[in-house]
């Protein structure tokens, strides 16, 4: 319990490339001739200044992690970055509360996308810049740990996804870092033809890397108060619609195909469940605003904002409120659903919502033959028991969180659509809502500070898959 | 699959009862003059017909049922008497189409509560008398399945409800007959108390008795359109709520009292959990209405409706519509829970989340010590990995019903308040929903057809704990 030096020590590295990052708004706001430049110095002396003090007390040969360190590392470290990251919001001429600059900052590296803030579209290009980096820099973080981190604390199932299944930790941790290396680069150069294809579709240049960046995070900032309407393009909205996608596959599957090993990618029945599902969402929405008669009658919106909520980015190209009570419930239900395991998507998984529905056949199956033997396999190979266990407890942990996270919020006066839609948002990091509120029109700004914070840790806890944070919540986790 | 006579031989016997039982609102409309009679004697005449025939043609020695047909004889004999106990009210003057009158005899049958009628204080009272039977009958009903059927068909946990875990099934059957003989006679016993108390507590005789069926039953229909709000009495509803919590008690546990086994009843971990979370409960909907400066200030009818929301009952002793944000959503979670198995209250019930949450709290702490051995127990037996597993299947599959039932309401136009809480309220056969359609104040006529049956197939599915009825959809089910 006393030798913490290991987890200082990355907590400050990590603060340190934060402050590094901030240099990037300054240099645009001072390019724009924009005085908040001042601000994201500020904000990035102060980090480094953080950083600097805690690196330099901790240096020297640092001890290996023990498996609970690895739970204190992963938590504490988000939380400290949002801490951080929030300083140029509240500094900024945008005069926010620190709240509200801290429920910004960690919506953005949660890759969430909700916001509080309103005046987008005058905002100094600085503080635009800074919400897509954060985005950007949070959907790498949590690539990096879903291969690397979760599989090894077993969390939900993720051990599903541990890269070498039958070997010791100490040869996975070398090989880990070589992948996570390979897929930085991977993540570069697909936000790099993203930002191309944007430009091509006729973006702006600023609006193209702003947007690539919260594309590929699947994050959903905007640079536009109203989102892809802005644009009102159906050649962006397609763009958009690809990468968002393209952003919910493993990446470890895109190294895959790099090493020119296509079938792999395709024989995975994970993507092919995600693509199903999508598909089968849109055609869903569309058919029932023509039962209903109601929506926008335009194919390519309507594929975009299901896209969008399913894969968690967030991203509007038409408030969908006005779709009809059924478009509100599949939008309802697909906030939960997310992308797969290993991508910038968050929400349920795929893989997690097949091994349920697997699991929930079987037993039906199980019932007229109550001696009979029936085996799940995943992917072709044979799912143990343990694995099973962990990915359903994980579903109800989720759902429990659900519930206790909207009436938290009705707690606080919020109508029903708005708590339940804002707990679902924040947990499976959608960003917007439904409803006047805080649906794809509104914004978070009008809520209690209090609720701010409840769904602050929400995102936080959706984002580390809710078992990484929860685990601290055990005295056990504190003894010995 | 050939020989189903057996099944048939048993509808016909219970088909057989409720002509018998209809002569009873027959006898009551006579005596009071209204010309309604009628409808009953032709109801009766129908049901008995057809019970007579299907007896008379599958008499002689009949094969023992396998667990296939047990599954099979569960759900048709629900159906098939909700579909004449439905007559009455299709025939009666307040001229309902079948839809509606179907959905009443299964809302009834059900113990559910929800009512398509408007207009209850100007009824016939021999149909007043008929809704208040059918779900004293269901009452009855579900606990003698829920303790000789459904523990042999190893549904979502209800094995752990096996009266002699070690006994073959051959012994079990005649040992099950006698105890549900006992628990016959002790419900009677209790109505009749019931009965006793409210006429004591100031109701007229005929409502007395009325109400009495209903709230052992935890069913909720009410002989009045504003239903425990009429009698505006803090009497009526106390006699009310200490009915309503024993009937969701396990009957079993009353067999040991009588027995003069009492410390069984005290030591069981469902019972006291049950009273904890009623009580938690009140004082969290009493607490928030405090803190929201909303609601009726009236603990006696706190108490009532929170405790008839949480026990599936449904009757209101005012509506809760304004009762503020926090316990709106605090109702919508009380919807699912219910009282403990073995009893006639609805929905989860408490041993299923004792154990989830045993099970998620055991994985959390599992997480950091991977190697650790952790048991689980329940009532301080050790529980087999089997039957966690099939009460986590049990309530995903709850969970997952509620989404599409919720779903299909939305697609008919239904507003997510009323989507959401119809879905749960019907699946968790708690009767009202929240809103102004279904909600306290509000009645289901106003639905359309469509999602009336949709709601009525909600309420067997969670009547019969899913999986009952469920098990049919799996083409293995009628294979061979």
């Amino acid at each position: 319990m006393s030798d913490q030096r290991t987890i200082l020590y990355i907590v400050g590295y990590l603060l340190g490339a934060l402050s590094v990052g901030m240099l990037l708004p300054a240099l645009t706001d001072l390019a724009h001739g924009h005085p908040d430049w001042r601000v994201f110095v500020v904000s990035a002396a102060l980090t480094g200044f953080v950083a600097g003090g805690i690196i330099l007390t901790h240096r020297g040969t640092l001890p290996p992690l023990s498996v609970r360190q690895a739970f204190m590392l992963t938590g504490f470290s988000w939380l400290a970055l949002a801490a951080f990251a929030a300083l140029p919001f509240a500094f900024s001429v945008l005069d926010l509360g620190y709240t509200d600059a801290f429920f910004e900052a960690m919506s953005g590296l949660t890759t969430t996308g909700a916001t509080i803030i309103v005046g987008l579209d005058t905002a100094s290009p600085g503080l635009l810049l800074w919400r897509a980096l954060l985005q950007w820099f949070g959907g790498i973080g949590i690539i990096v740990t879903a291969i690397s981190v979760l599989p090894m604390l077993n969390v939900g199932g993720m051990q599903l996804f541990r890269l070498e299944s039958s070997d010791t930790s100490e040869k996975i941790l070398p090989r880990t870092a070589q992948i996570a290396g390979s897929i930085m680069q991977l993540y570069v150069v697909i936000t790099a033809a993203c930002v191309i294809a944007y430009i091509a579709a006729g973006m702006s240049v600023f609006d193209a890397i702003a947007h690539a960046m919260t594309t590929i995070a699947t994050g959903g900032f905007s640079t536009h108060d109203d989102s892809f309407a802005h644009f009102d393009s159906h050649a962006v909205n397609a763009v958009a619609i690809i990468f968002m996608l393209a952003s919910s596959l493993p990446f470890v599957a895109y190294l895959q195909l790099v090493n020119r090993k296509p079938e792999a990618l395709m024989r995975d029945t994970q993507i092919r469940t995600f693509f199903l599902l999508a598909a089968a969402a849109t055609a869903i929405v569309w058919g029932g605003q023509m039962l209903q008669n109601t929506g926008t009658n335009d194919f390519i919106r309507t594929a975009f904002n299901t896209i969008s909520v399913m894969t968690g980015t967030g991203y509007t190209a038409a408030d969908h409120s006005a779709w009809g009570t059924f478009a509100l419930g599949v939008f309802f239900v697909l906030t939960f659903i997310g992308g797969c395991a290993g991508s910038t998507a968050c929400g349920l998984k795929i893989f997690r919502l097949q091994v349920v529905v697997k699991t929930a056949w079987r037993h039906i199956r199980q019932l007229t033959r109550p001696n009979g033997v029936f085996i799940i396999r995943y992917n072709g190979r044979l799912l143990d028991d343990a694995v099973v266990h962990s990915i359903i407890v994980f579903v109800l942990i989720f759902l429990l969180s659900f519930v206790l996270v909207a009436l938290s919020l009705s707690l606080m006066g919020q109508d029903i659509l708005t708590s339940l839609s804002g707990a679902a948002a924040a947990l499976a990091n959608v960003g917007p809502g439904l409803g006047p509120v805080i649906g794809p029109s509104g914004t978070y700004a009008p809520l209690p500070d209090a609720a701010k914070y409840i769904l602050a840790f929400a995102m936080l806890l959706g984002r580390l898959e809710f078992l990484t944070v929860l685990v601290m919540l055990s005295p056990r986790f504190w003894r010995r």
